[in-house]
């Protein structure tokens, strides 16, 4: 075996999840994920964690969902009751066909998903981390040699995440004690989001940050009262629809117009699941600089560098202080964008600019 | 995909496990058994049934018993909930090296066994069904090609289960009123047992026939007051190690002798596991006559037709009349070890001979 898998898991299980002698873990397995999953497993028994190894293959879900009638029932007891006496959910993901449930009508999936609505709040109850193993896949996606693209992962994966927290504090600080952030980009993004009340989160690939992919390497928080355009020029895959330029106007908070250059329709049906997914769940700015280029991967692209992504829907609770949670946007969906920093842009709170062309100010 | 499979799926649904609209599903899938899993979701999807996919990975399972100390948490509440409330588990055998286990201490293996016998407890109260997915490993261990091991398997499956189970209701009935039945084969097998208050099942690989193997074909009782020896003289693999011409002494319902002319130490071990493990839990006489050859897989070997398998440990509560279910035997383990009864042998009960060289006596 790779000893970057091994280290890979290591990570995973110690820094990310932070698992301790007696938790129960779940290990959710991609098709091709199974050599993580071997690795994972031989960390969490050395750590004495109870394990239950759960399937996840795309081709699997497309079945059953195109066999379905559609009218799911919800919340099944079984399923939500692994979750709900989970202490981890640590999911492993690698398929061998990213676009695989392109031919699922997207009411199938949305009906899916609303009925999963308790099970998928009981599993964000534990301490979940999402990481994928590379596969030949993700490669082709990405456009790269599988043994080329391992290397980009591991890239991302192994860093040193004590270093880099401290780096994205300044960021979080920042942001804590900011009214307003304007996002400009180009001739066609100019968006502005209230973000006072919230917290920002320094996602360091670890729960104990708040933090719940591997690899991370952004500062998030829950923006609202949005009021602008934006264009996010990095390509990416919705619900195993390509999707390019996908263009939002904001009025009062919430989207009143879209388009795309490519999979527009895929757009038009995250924004239809229900009234949340017309509202942004989050601001990101990636700050991974082992991230250095587009690989067509959300877990993966929205930590690059000079980068800034916003979510439709669901926000995450870590961005509200306590007693506050119930004000975070509710959806059954989570969708993130991508919109490139690098050139003819910049970030401002509350008038000064933090970020140009990809800079920081404490880099300048 | 292969017809057979889509074939395979429908019987594992509708004939096997009476799968019902609205019903919680387990289906836990073998990393070789990916394509009867996707089967199996598209018939589940179509009768509207709740599923939960688990992964099941020899390789994983070893990484995690090599990696652990050996302190087991008995029955993690997360893993008894999800079988607890379900109403059927489909497991779908399809690995890629049966020996994989060989090298996890014995003593590994029966403390998690052990720490798991409520969560196993509860998934036997579900209308549970084991199927095994043609892989090359388990063709390898057959001693056949791929594509000749398949051909095998769909014979032995896809069936006319109503006509088998109407043969198999005589061998039943005889069963159900004998005292005593005694196993006669070459020189060394003479084995005498009690069945008397036992009911026999007919096994017809569906959960209405108290059957939860696909493929069955066999009608088995659970004997006591076991006396004298027999010798398996079908070579089978036990928790990855080969065994041959396992031979065991009984007295007064116990093993109190036991060799083997390879892999006598398999042997030990499952007689260490508990007291219940030295006892017989099941007495099963083979009748698919669509298996007709041994290819080192008890789940097809045991119902092979002309043979006898008789297993250490656990009993199934099936074979006991209600309210005395608590006299079956208990054990971690259940191993089922094969006579085969072709040639110089004969099947007595209560002295009268009902099967000699392979024939029963309503086929001469």
């Amino acid at each position: 075996m790779d000893d970057r898998i091994r280290e890979h898991a290591r990570t995973l299980v110690d820094w990310s999840a932070r698992i301790e002698e007696g938790d129960d873990v779940v290990v959710d397995v991609g098709p091709d994920a199974h050599e993580l999953a071997v690795a994972v497993a031989e960390e969490l028994g050395e750590r004495g964690a109870n394990v239950v190894t759960t399937y996840s293959s795309s081709e699997v879900t497309r079945a059953y969902l195109l066999g379905h009638d559609g009218d799911f029932d919800a919340d099944p007891e079984f399923k939500r009751a692994l979750y709900a006496n989970a202490d981890a959910v640590l999911s492993l993901g690698g398929g061998r066909n990213t676009t695989e449930t392109a031919d699922v009508p997207g009411e199938t999936r949305q009906a899916y998903n609303r009925a999963n609505e308790g099970v998928r709040e009981a599993r964000m109850e534990t301490k979940w981390v999402s990481t994928d193993h590379p596969t030949r896949s993700l490669a082709q996606q990405a456009g790269m040699s599988y043994e080329a693209y391992r290397d980009f992962v591991y890239d991302a994966v192994l860093r040193d995440w004590e270093a880099l927290a401290q780096k994205q504090a300044k960021v979080k600080d920042v942001l804590d004690d900011a009214s307003e952030v304007r996002i400009v980009s180009g001739a066609d993004t100019d968006l502005t989001m209230r973000v006072d009340g919230r917290l920002a989160v320094n996602s360091a690939a670890s729960v104990d940050y708040d933090s719940h992919n591997l690899p991370s390497g952004e500062v998030f928080t829950a923006p609202y009262a949005t009021e602008g355009e934006v264009v996010f020029d990095v390509p990416m895959t919705i619900n195993g629809r390509r999707v390019r330029d996908a263009h939002l106007k904001f009025e009062d908070g919430e989207v009143v117009d879209h388009a795309a250059a490519q999979g527009e329709d895929a757009i038009t049906e995250v924004l239809e699941t229900d009234a949340g997914a017309r509202r942004l769940g989050e601001l990101g700015i990636g700050m991974n600089r082992g991230i250095d280029r587009v690989t067509d991967n959300i877990l993966f692209d929205e930590k690059m560098g000079d980068t800034v992504h916003l979510a439709l829907g669901r926000a995450y609770t870590s961005n509200f202080p306590e007693g506050h949670e119930d004000e975070a946007n509710d959806s059954a969906v989570h969708v993130d964008m991508i919109v490139d920093m690098s050139e003819d842009s910049r970030i401002e709170v509350d008038g000064e600019t933090i970020q140009e062309n990809g800079t920081f100010w404490f880099e300048e």
